[in-house]
């Protein structure tokens, strides 16, 4: 069977390794692991969910709502805009990807991602025949090289990119810099083309800092939100987007109807209401970021990027180590880290680590001075 | 913002309504209401999988596993394939087929459906620019109708749909119909193109038939498998697909990543390993089946097609009722059973009612004739 050349060609998405695997290939406990390779909430989900999903258990023999209308009204609220503007993803965040990419890209389209970024933007978006055109992030600042994604936008421009705070830099994009984006990619505003600015907010709220106002100035704007960050989702796969009335419309013809599985429906609903779980889940969050990179900062061969996320970069030129040899050393003693090597835009030096309890921070700082010799 | 063509036409799906909907509407209970629209198992899921899914309850804030190894070795085990003969689909088998589509489908491309049948396949692949061929499902005698889909495969043709035990109308398509099938669409059999054929198992447990055995003449079959209907588990969105080592491998290349969450992956390997719920599950449903398809067979305006699936097709044209109308009279009565005007290649006179309890089945026969005046 032929399959078509943008599969032949696919680089594949290597994901952050679980513990099964790491249990399995080193020889720990899998209870002993302490994970720090894909930025999730470390404290568990709110306590409420359990109970809520208990009480659901009993109806997933049926398939799920199609409109998911009280969820929307929530994420609506949450996020201070209307109903209407909202979309919700049952493959979390991905599918609205997925879902503006179908909506959108015509074979050839050109999207937008400085580098380093979020890897998974192109692996959704290459098989729609659509072509990457790299802008940069300054490692140097750890902030968006603005002239980069400006000069890289042309009248075939379609789709871009912009992640804030960064993954995995942790840098945030200002609004200075959204609205110089946004006016080039906009024709009602003078700009080259019609382009979606798919603004990245999965982890906006450990930067307390949002992008929602520019909907009111700007019609192409599309904001992605996750339930897999602050929210102690992951395992659910809950994302939500918020943009224009047409722009959701035009999506809601395309996307998949029953993608979010019942429990993961009554999981958001219950996690969104939990206002008190959100906000300590950020204040927790913060603290073991702060922790983490005060503690990476004294340290002598590696720098740490300042970070408005739940996860930090740390560059180890100068420790002797390619991230593969030095994420092996740390899976060995039952911690998992990113290997960063995967990521476009960087060299084989990086590792990334995402927060954990302040418990877990101190072993996984200690264990980290014992590798380094610091 | 121009979207795609392929979205402006698009026909937005119709998919069987909710309780929620339902009691909203008609201001009746939502614990009373009956539903036979969506073709799911009444009795619920397997007992194992409540205590299973609130073992997990603590690891929700963690990302799904990515390789899903143990859940693909039961599905082989149960269907007595190879491992690597197996991909799971995390929005059910709706993702697979969408993953079918971009694997294969170039811009063009003809995919070809038997008409009435499953009309996701559609909303599915015309967002690819895939064009449908729509061949016909012989209603006299429920059976596939041979020629017209021989008739419609061309050296363009890509993709074949065929769905055994077949929805709506509950027939079954022979093996001598699929090797004739597979022949004209495998060059190496003196074919006149390279296709797929997609054999759509969705309920085969009912018919208790499979096609398995045919991946052993042919490299060109795509079987679809769902944890939907007998497994009891239609609200967490699980399917399989079984078909070559070669043809897995491409599609787990573009594949989303994580679209199983994890209390899926856990309800699915409990119930798959539960041989005694899937054997009784079956064996309730044929004897609720059997027992409408006699008792509406008495009826005098009516005429129920004889199923091999856990649903019944009804032709309702002698009743002076639209299914729009007879649908809405159901409703009323806490009943909800599928409008089937939304099917192409059936007419506004049909109705499909899925199997329930058989106390259930008893109350809608009842209601039937109330409304019927039989």
């Amino acid at each position: 069977m032929k399959v078509r050349n943008a599969v032949e060609e696919l680089d594949p998405y290597v994901p952050g390794r679980s513990k099964e695997e790491i249990a399995q290939e080193f020889g720990v406990k899998k209870e002993d692991i302490i994970k720090l390779g894909s930025n999730e909430n470390p404290w568990g989900p709110s306590p409420k969910v359990k109970e809520a999903i208990e009480a659901e258990l009993k109806n997933i023999n049926r398939y799920p709502e199609s409109d998911l209308e009280e969820l929307k009204k929530e994420f609506a609220r949450y996020s201070d805009v209307k109903q209407e503007q909202i979309i919700i993803g049952g493959d979390g965040a991905d599918e609205l990807i997925d879902t503006l990419a179908k909506t959108f890209i015509e074979e050839k389209d050109e999207f937008i991602v400085p580098l380093p970024s979020y890897m998974y933007y192109e692996f959704l978006f290459k098989p729609y025949g659509a072509i990457p055109h790299y802008a940069k992030w300054n490692l140097k600042t750890n902030t968006l090289d603005l002239d980069s994604v400006l000069d890289a936008i042309n009248e075939k421009t379609k789709i871009l990119f912009l992640c804030t705070p960064n993954n995995p830099t942790g840098g945030l994009i200002s609004q200075d810099e959204f609205r110089a984006i946004l006016n080039k990619t906009n024709k009602s505003k003078g700009g080259v083309c019609d382009a979606i600015v798919v603004i990245d907010e999965a982890y906006f709220e450990y930067s307390k800092t949002n992008n929602v106002n520019l909907l009111e100035e700007y019609d192409n704007i599309f904001i992605i939100r996750t339930m897999s960050k602050v929210m102690g989702l992951a395992g659910m796969r809950i994302g939500y987007g918020i943009s224009t009335k047409e722009i959701i419309e035009y999506m809601h013809r395309i996307k998949p109807v029953f993608s979010l599985t019942k429990l993961s429906y009554i999981a958001a609903l219950t996690t969104i209401k939990d206002s008190e779980y959100i906000e300590e889940s950020i204040e927790k969050g913060i603290e073991s970021r702060d922790f983490l990179y005060d503690e990476i900062s004294k340290m002598k061969s590696v720098k740490a990027y300042k970070s408005y996320s739940n996860f930090i970069l740390i560059d180890i030129h100068n420790t002797g180590f390619r991230a593969a040899e030095l994420t092996r050393e740390f899976m060995k003693r039952g911690m998992i880290v990113r290997d960063c090597s995967s990521f476009k835009g960087l060299d084989d030096y990086y590792i990334r680590i995402s927060i954990c309890t302040l418990e877990e921070d101190k072993k996984f700082i200690e264990v980290m001075k014992e590798i380094l010799n610091e």
